[in-house]
């Protein structure tokens, strides 16, 4: 198998399976050590890795990524890439994730942002033995979508239409660190941007948002931000597309050369300065703009009145 | 009781409890709806309250605080200003803990940091029971300190001495937004702030820091960042501030005038422009100094060798 590949097709993993003589669930532990020698966690050097099957027959990878130099809360456990990884390739439901160490109270958190969270079976591999449990087994009585949201709010995974659009032109260009693409490569990255934010999880407050990045190769990779009920563990747009440039085969992130931030006009939640923190810190030279846009519709209607 | 008062004595405890025909622990459940009250949530307009009874016989008040137009990682759960709340008061330890809603993963994450943490009795108010679990049914197969900290490293509420001082005379200062105070203000600032990062857990970064705030009546508050194994959870050092200030009894924001932060020259986790981004935002016209100082001793020797 390819090192740099995180997302293996149905088909791939049935011959892999058959191949080693193991059922397809029993294949997912063999795959952990693979995927935690893809890890970039310069802070800790602990290498965690993630393996998720889901209800399309895909295999899914995850990673843990650190960014020295900014407050840890920067940082992305292997546990939120693979959902994030899944979440990029529409993939409709996690069934079972094999994880190299316990995950921690954070990860078991966001995790309930997918429908029906409580059955996703986990097996930790590092405990020795293969019997995997269900994830209310590692976060009973749990704090979730359900105490906060109508049911028939869509969760992570599931699609989203945030009904962003720049059509009222009420745009503001603000915070280009340098100016050296020119404005059609900038009318591409903030469009992508768009359909990031469009794509995003913010049923909490209300405030979606997406990121996209380029290379010095002019390839895009986006990310959507994806809100937790519990606030602190939501994954934020430029993490989700870091993690989109991770899995898309980017190399050191120096190469990103320019990013596009979407979100709305006075929102409750802004990323801009914390998206700029992080590109600047981690690609000093990258082109950052934010773009603010007006929406349709407003996604708090979607809170269930306390 | 003082609807303003985060601590309440043991005597007085006492005499509540007995006042009432109720035992210590049967009084906890009883003061959540009035903790509830004072949280600050304006995002989520989420009241959640948190009650602990410590080892010395004192019991605590946690509210949750939210602060818009920044990322949601900024908030402060109700759980993690219990334990700053503890923290601040030299409490040595955590028996039992008394909430309004289910915790979320974070804060079970977070909660881990103390010692013997499995073994803290939890109950939810919003059950309608009044039986305590302890806090390893509610976090299984926990990740924690124990997966990457050597055992005789202090852990949460356990004393710290970080050895940080501006002996060296590297001192940077930097990032001042006005200056309005006199040197002295930002001497007596600078040392309580240093105090606070002498106090802070950091065991996985080595990176200690610290913040002290002043109110326009001249009162100093001071926070020490608390580092989680699981890196998000982390305690931002404005943040634990911020907890000093609302359980000192400090009004609005607004009132704050100045703040000093002190980290380690060169350290790994870098608070400095996350405290400045909060700060500004929450007190616009606040005087802002960063300090960095050398250490004698680091702290990463701490850290297993994986
Ligand atoms: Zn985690
Ligand atoms: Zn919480």
């Amino acid at each position: 198998m390819d090192q740099q590949r995180f997302v293996i097709e149905a088909s791939e993993a049935e011959s892999m399976a058959s191949d080693s003589g193991l059922t397809l669930i029993q294949l997912l532990p063999s795959l952990v050590k693979s995927a935690q020698s893809l890890a970039r966690p310069p802070i800790s050097n602990y290498h965690v890795g993630a393996i998720g099957f889901g209800s399309s027959g895909r295999i899914f990878l995850g990673v843990n990524l650190e960014f020295p130099g900014l407050p840890l809360h920067h940082s992305v456990h292997a546990e939120q890439f693979l959902v994030t990884n899944l979440s990029i390739n529409a993939e409709p439901h996690l069934d079972y994730l094999v994880v190299s160490a316990a995950p921690c109270g954070h990860c078991r958190q966001f995790l309930q942002e997918i429908r029906g969270a409580q059955n996703i079976k986990l097996l930790i591999t590092s405990d020795g033995h293969d019997k995997f449990n269900t994830l209310s087994h590692f976060l009973s009585h749990r704090f979730g979508p359900d105490d906060l949201l109508d049911k028939e709010v869509p969760l992570l995974l599931e699609p989203h239409h945030n009904g962003l659009s720049f059509l009222r032109e009420i745009l503001i260009l603000s915070n280009g660190i340098c100016n050296g693409y020119s404005s059609q490569v900038d009318d591409k990255l903030k469009i992508e941007a768009l359909e990031a934010a469009n794509k995003s999880h913010a049923p909490y407050s209300g405030s979606p948002s997406g990121v996209a990045l380029m290379d010095n190769e002019g390839k895009i990779y986006k990310g959507s931000y994806m809100e937790s009920a519990a606030y602190n563990p939501s994954l934020g747009p430029v993490q989700a597309a870091l993690v989109a440039y991770v899995a898309g085969g980017g190399g050191d992130y120096h190469k990103i050369v320019a990013a596009a931030l979407v979100e709305k006009h006075g929102a409750l939640v802004k990323q801009e300065q914390t998206a700029k923190l992080l590109l600047q810190s981690i690609s000093p030279n990258c082109e950052f703009n934010a773009f603010h846009c007006s929406s349709a519709s407003v996604a708090l209607d979607n809170c269930k009145k306390a």
